[in-house]
């Protein structure tokens, strides 16, 4: 039996961090960050601390002058003094202050006003909903809305056209409900949890590092007082959070005298809370179940069944798009930490001895921000690399990671994710699962900061092997040789009579021990044994070392002959959190612009077409029988060309339609102004081109699934520019 | 405060019938249909019993002659006519046996048998996979493995296609963890349940109704020797099963004296259990929680956002796709019965006044089996009705709800389901919930008998009214007057002075009972008051009658001038049941048919290219490099059209690939045997024509997406046969 060696926080190395925001999930690379932010940082408290110390003792002059009754020059001068050097504090005050709340430039007040009027237009147009509202609602639940609802469908339809219809994989549909023992495997049960802290008078309970992590912040931002030296302290605390054990947590909470926020009352130790939403399957209660914290798992059971689906082939990959959850602690961050959300993930199974990809040379020219381990630690930043090079030089570790790599950053660009706040980060070695090979993050910048939206990872046969053993049932793959190859073999032969007279009731102990000894140790032994005689042997089992006699074991070399080679495959495992990159896209997607009249900013969406809610609109110009019905018949074409459109007839001013069209994302407007004629407007140019009634629908076809180009189309109609018809 | 009416059995009238099978949501319906197929049976139990007493009154006749001493001749005869009556109970019992087991003519074993061959290849080719396999599985939750999960996509993908894009409905994604509050509202904590008995030794848990139902259908199929009267009492139970109270149905487990299966061991009584599944939300433990047992309740609760999002307008239709949840007691059935399933429901929302449907022409001349209640009632059979027909006759309640059985219909006929075993069937009265206008099944024939798998109900004002009791806010639409209406309005005043002397503490149950007096009763009670004085008047809160008299209260009528009028809307549920209509499109699509050298039995599922998983195969002929290059090339164009499709270079035979891909249902194979045209052949027909390379794939998008007909594609083209084609 194999023990599970995942710690809490190289677990976290997993998937799950796409529940967590980069800041907590990444220390090195923001300490390293924050440590050259805080070099100025670090100067200023220094120079705060010297002005303070000077306008105290200059106070001192001023006071000794006026009681030994200097001269009115002499008292009005070093007043003057004072007041120097208290505005010369006060200068540094506000530049410490801008330092401390992360820009200088006061881009963290603007951040917070862009998120919000992101967030009013996404909510105002139901993009989003909090879900059960008219009940208050439930933290960490929200409901996608029509457009929303559309943009997630038309995500999803993308992402299954560019994975698994590209790349032939095999899509499979698991059951949210899953019985404990799949989740005891993959070690979910023992080890997905975050550490919590109650309120030891009202019961209620917070997330332990998020209040030693606000407490840090908070100190940091609004007490200028604090020495450098305590300022890195804390900065040590927010850039190791991750890596501090619940004694720890617990240990600075006490240190600090952190109570609890609102009440101030006392809060317990930290103790492990299970994110998992545990349920019972059928009606005994003896069977307990959870919901999937990821979708991966299903795939992993099915390992058999499709390996042998794909002609006992590899490589080969499954997907799975579905619903995961995590009964967060106390949700926070909107959209991007939520209890219940839509993960696609793709398993990619090779042999571990070729991670070769055919297709490599496809994406191989690409060049993008990345973001690899050395420049992290070294406090560098992102760097546009080429695919091929990274590869190549071995700071991605195979080709096939590479092709996922490369594949993710064209399925984001093609979402309309803006490349110069897309980066792909690879986890630090810390960061890692002890059994990971190599690990990147498709991060995205919004502003919450660098978000990860998508893990990429090759996870060795870790997964494969955990449910091997847990079920008992192999999942393995075998090469076949075209002819039998001899191979040499390892055989330990313990000799029982002499172990037994040697060990009496351990000699089982030490039997299995001898059995289980790796190639390497074994041929030391033999060595060992050989030349001494005897050797001194760890039994992990007894916990203690015994003597072996050359007489108690033999070990040899056979040669057998075999036919083919069997083992568990590696797995990469690129993983999508669909709603982390869809709220990305919203703030990618959405600015504002003044109304024709100037009076007022209008909010747009510049989808990319693949991605817009609703694709076109249709308009009347006036309210009018023969527009209307013209309208009506571009609408038919445009149904029957499966082009998502809304047709609206009230008599609102057009200028206000495209507006309201425009805050949705709509890329194309069809409006009805004769009966043999119609425009069509491009949402972000404001362009209009003029067409007839009969090629609207097809036109606006062309351009929203592109096979033309709005250039190709805007160079191939007559213009249209109508004084008017923006409003 | 209002009372929710919901029984068990009404409640049942909604969405959960989907879970439940035809045979025990339908009592009378089926109780009718069996009288018809009881009839013989009842004969055939009578005139086995007259032929038993005839046997062994003959048997009595053989021992009296032989006791007699009766000549030999006379000895022969009697024994002769002795086992003629013998031959003739023989005949009869098979006869009975026959007609108790379903058919008579033994399909009530090939169904089985059908079944069996269909489940075969699904599993086999891994259209479904028992989920957790590996850990010997959970009981009711299965994976679609990749093509079941190609043909889920494609069925949803139409359905959106089919109902939101073409209707512009407002689609909504809602999570599954719900909170009490809103299943407390709905009625589902309190009534979602099905009785439940316990084994008393073992704990080991049994669907009340299933032991009685098993053990019904057990004494009729199998003891032939019971009377047609105790035939009769069975065949009752069965009809009314889903009626019988906790107290009926444990009265008859002990009448009949069932025992747990297996054990023998006894039964508790039958108490009820809550199918949702049970989870709790944060850390709390304070916060109950549900995973949702239907996707409506969702919609319901963002009833005002959507009435807002659609311009305070009515009628609009919200459409929600995603995962439900019923935590059965013991699912049977395979896959229809699972505790986690994908619903798509719709709800429409139409003033109550008013439920006309512009669009209801399109399909009014739409013809389509009906089994109206009355047909249901009078034992007679489902017949074809022209919907047009049935909502002006008022079999059908109104249009809306007529328009959307057209649409289901046309739905399910395109999916490929079986028109001449699709019947939409009316729900009995008995069967609706009391609120309810009107409710119709899509039911599907299965070898499991009729299977509801579309719910079209007019729930009339229910949900939205519940969920503005529980929540306090009005989820109502109001109709804007063009201008003010007067209208006479009831005024109730109650003088309190009088009723305080009268009723001192009661007196404010009695101002509530006065004032909730709808208008009827109060005209009522103000004639009486008028002509005698004083009336005998029920307060339902005291429980007993009081007497009013005139000076206790005044009722009057007032004009009042309204601008609007505000309303509760009513709703029309189209509801699916996506895996059951999958599953019964399976069985649809199957068929076998003999290999070319006619030593077996080749399996093909004639899907529809909308649903096929794959849509085409591209095969070379021969392995040979040059047209590998041609079919990767083909290849490289289908990934282009967006047609899914496999590439199989492997040296099979021709034949073999052909028939493994039928298996899957793909409908066209283009098989590379030049490196200028290639062939395309249909499944069904096994037709092969020829094309250039060039078209190939252009050919199969156009026959995939329905542009042009295979019969098209057939005479277009020169055709190919190939003696060693086919294997």
């Amino acid at each position: 039996m194999r023990i599970l060696q995942i710690s809490s926080s190289s677990f976290g190395g997993r998937f799950f961090n796409f529940q967590a925001l980069s800041l907590s999930r990444s220390p090195l690379c923001f300490k390293s960050a924050s440590s050259m932010a805080s070099f100025s940082e670090d100067s200023l408290r220094r120079a705060l601390a010297e002005k303070q110390s000077a306008v105290e003792s200059q106070g001192n002059s001023v006071r000794a002058l006026k009681a030994a009754g200097a001269s009115k020059h002499d008292v009005d001068a070093a007043i003057e003094a004072l007041n120097a050097l208290k505005l010369q504090k006060a200068s540094i005050e506000r530049n410490l202050q801008a330092a401390v709340s992360g820009a200088g430039d006061g881009s963290a007040v603007t951040k917070e006003a862009f998120r919000q009027a992101v967030v009013n237009t996404l909510e105002r147009r139901l993009f989003y909903i909090p879900s059960f509202k008219i009940y208050r609602g439930v933290a960490g639940l929200y409901d996608y809305g029509p457009p929303g609802c559309s943009v997630k469908s038309n995500v999803l339809a993308f992402w299954r056209q560019h994975f698994v219809l590209e790349e032939n994989m095999l899509e499979v549909d698991c059951p949210c409900v899953t019985p404990e023992i799949v989740l005891k495997a993959s070690g979910h049960v023992d080890k997905f949890t975050d550490l919590m802290v109650k309120d030891e008078k009202t019961g209620t309970c917070f997330r332990a590092d998020h209040l030693l992590k606000d407490f840090c912040n908070d100190k940091l931002q609004k007490d200028l007082a604090i020495s450098a030296e305590k300022a890195a302290e804390l900065r040590h605390i927010l850039a190791t959070l991750d890596d501090l054990s619940s004694e720890e947590l617990g240990a600075k909470i006490r240190e600090y005298g952190i109570t609890a926020p609102d009440t101030k009352n006392p809060l317990s130790d930290p103790y492990p809370f299970n994110l998992m939403f545990a349920t019972s399957i059928g009606p005994s209660g003896l069977s307990p179940g959870y919901l999937r914290p990821e979708t991966a798992q299903g795939i992993f059971v099915n390992f058999k069944d499709l390996y042998y689906y794909n002609g006992n082939k590899l490589p080969f990959a499954a997907a799975q798009i579905g619903q995961a959850f995590r009964n967060e602690i106390s949700p926070r961050q909107g959209l991007l930490r939520v209890r219940e959300f839509t993960l696609a993930e793709i398993e990619h199974f090779v042999d571990p001895e070729d991670k070769s990809h055919p297709k490599f040379s496809e994406v191989a020219n690409l060049k993008f921000l990345m973001f690899p381990r050395e420049e992290q630690m070294s406090g560098q930043s992102a760097k546009i690399i080429r695919l091929g090079e990274a590869v190549a030089q071995g700071t991605v570790n195979n080709e096939t990671l590479g092709y996922f790599i490369g594949r993710v950053y064209l399925f984001l660009a093609r979402l309309g994710i803006d490349e110069k706040r897309l980066r792909f980060r690879q986890h630090l070695a810390n960061e890692m699962a002890h059994y990971a090979a190599d690990c990147w993050d498709a991060e995205i910048e919004s502003s919450y900061g660098w978000i990860e939206c998508v893990g990429i990872a090759d996870r060795s046969a870790y997964d494969l092997r955990a449910h091997t053993d847990k079920s008992g049932i192999a999942l393995v793959a075998a090469e076949k040789f075209s002819e039998p190859r001899e191979v040499e073999k390892l055989v330990i032969t313990p000799v029982k009579k002499e172990l037994g007279l040697a060990f009496k009731g351990s000699q089982k102990n030490v039997v299995e021990a001898l059995e289980a000894m790796k190639e390497e140790e074994a041929w030391q032994m033999k060595d060992n044994l050989e030349t001494k005689g005897e050797v001194e042997f760890y039994v992990c089992t007894l916990s203690k070392a015994v003597t072996i006699k050359k007489s108690m074991v033999t070990i040899t070399k056979e040669k057998k002959k075999e036919h083919q080679r069997v083992f568990t495959p590696s797995v990469i495992e690129p993983s999508f959190g669909i709603g982390r990159i869809i709220y990305c896209l919203y703030e990618h997607s959405y600015y504002m612009r003044p109304s024709k009249a100037g009076d007022e900013q209008l909010n747009v969406f510049r989808f990319p077409p693949l991605v817009a809610p609703i694709k076109c609109t249709v308009f009347p110009l006036v309210q009018n029988e023969q527009y209307e019905k013209v309208a009506k018949d571009i609408s038919k074409s445009l149904t029957a060309a499966g082009i998502s459109h809304k047709i609206d007839i009230t008599g609102t001013s057009i200028g206000k339609r495209y507006a309201r069209t425009d805050e949705l994302g709509v890329p194309f407007a069809i409006t009805v102004d004769s009966t043999t004629s119609v425009t069509i407007r491009e949402r972000d140019s404001k362009d209009q081109i003029r067409v007839n009634v009969g090629e609207a629908a097809t036109t606006v076809k062309e351009v929203t699934e592109g096979i033309r180009t709005w250039e190709d189309v805007w160079s191939s109609f007559p213009h249209h520019s109508s004084a008017s018809a923006d409003d």
